[in-house]
């Protein structure tokens, strides 16, 4: 039972890796981004092929471009190689970006791809070695009727306005938002 | 390694918590919904924001606008301050809505938020104790061909007639549907 | 704690064999379909009920006619019955089918189901032996601008060709898709 305790830990970091990668993209927290990664890491997006530093130098821009993105994921495999230290893991994902055309017109980007990673462990650490997107479609389609919110409603924000950053302050029972 | 295990075990107990909600809602049971909070939990859906009780009375003629439901979870980050039992979520989700609209065309209103949740453990159980939905994206689109299904098909049902809840039962080996 | 950790231990088994199912299916490695079932397991997928072997006949020219699919897995609600070597399992799925129709026109077909599983343990191996697809909903839409990759994106692909196979394999650091 030990080894599959060791095995459920090790899945777990990982697992708190990546969902921790798309926090750092939505929440445009590049720093949270890059400590996914080892310093030595590589990324291959497609349109940026290499380093995590000058991936971190692409991500900038290109996320800029976007009023919002949502980097959901589903399905996650960790095969973990526990002497060696080294894991693969395929990642079930569909990204929606959000932007404005250049006539103004509200329009999605949604693409669905896999993360296929091998993540490391040093020094009881797993972080990503080497991610590479599988890209399996891609479709972009105008927002038309329905995509409003009222102002009561709570947005998810860039930066650290967001609601999750707060939310373990304890507020007192029964004041929604106070 | 007692620590990890004791992370790993209430980190299961939430995770079941946020599908029981999703379960709940798409399955029309309100009472299921309702267990996931603690009585004096509050939920802030923008539409609604206040107390548990309040929420079970909103939502259920919020729900019967459509002919169905899908509360669709991805990434599940969780970060358990045990000593103090309370514990942060963050849940992305894709919250499918089909209905009929006043011209009785079919159409899906789909919405990407995230559950953002201060779950409490209270004599060894964890609820939500304040739940706040941060929005993402809204779409609505008009569903065109090819969203039938022929009769052979079985369909996800609210209320006690769907499958979710036989299936432990006992069946014949090879019987299909038996 | 050693329940707890039982229960862990089953759940990733299941886990594990639900994200493997979507790798076989959307890899065309239908061995690894099969894998999945007991070889008296059953599916009812509402164009197919029966055993796994028909299952199998049946899915390979199904797949077939999509140039590619993506089985996106969310929610997953197991409840493990220990003493008693089974199951159920409810998972979230929502299933992208790509494809060009007869007039040569690319088209998404996707479709939201739940799998309802019963899972049995034998010899300590945990399979499906009775699935049930419960569909909640299905639309097919036009696939228009923006849907195209530059050659430097890395697809997903069917067969041995695809990157999850060699991720784990060593690589130099910072070589990129070396």
């Amino acid at each position: 039972m030990d080894e599959q305790l060791e095995l459920l830990v090790a899945e777990r970091a990982i697992h708190r890796v990546l969902c921790t990668y798309s926090r750092g993209v939505d929440r445009f927290d590049l720093e949270l981004v890059r400590s996914c990664y080892w310093p030595d890491g590589t990324d291959d997006h497609g349109s940026y092929i290499g380093g995590v530093d000058g991936f971190i130098e692409f991500v900038a821009p290109a996320l800029q471009r976007f009023d919002r993105t949502n980097h959901f994921l589903g399905n996650i495999l960790i095969d973990v190689d526990l002497p060696n230290g080294a894991a693969r893991a395929e990642t079930y994902a569909v990204a929606y970006h959000r932007f404005h055309d250049a006539d103004g017109q509200e329009q999605d980007m949604v693409a669905g791809l896999r993360y296929v990673d091998r993540f490391e462990r040093r020094e009881g650490e797993w972080r990503i070695a080497r991610r590479v997107c599988a890209f399996e479609w891609r479709r972009t389609d105008p927002v038309g009727q329905g995509s409003s919110f009222a102002d009561t409603y709570t947005r998810g924000v860039r930066g650290s306005g967001d609601v999750v950053w707060p939310i373990l302050e304890t507020t007192p029972a029964g004041t929604g938002r106070g």
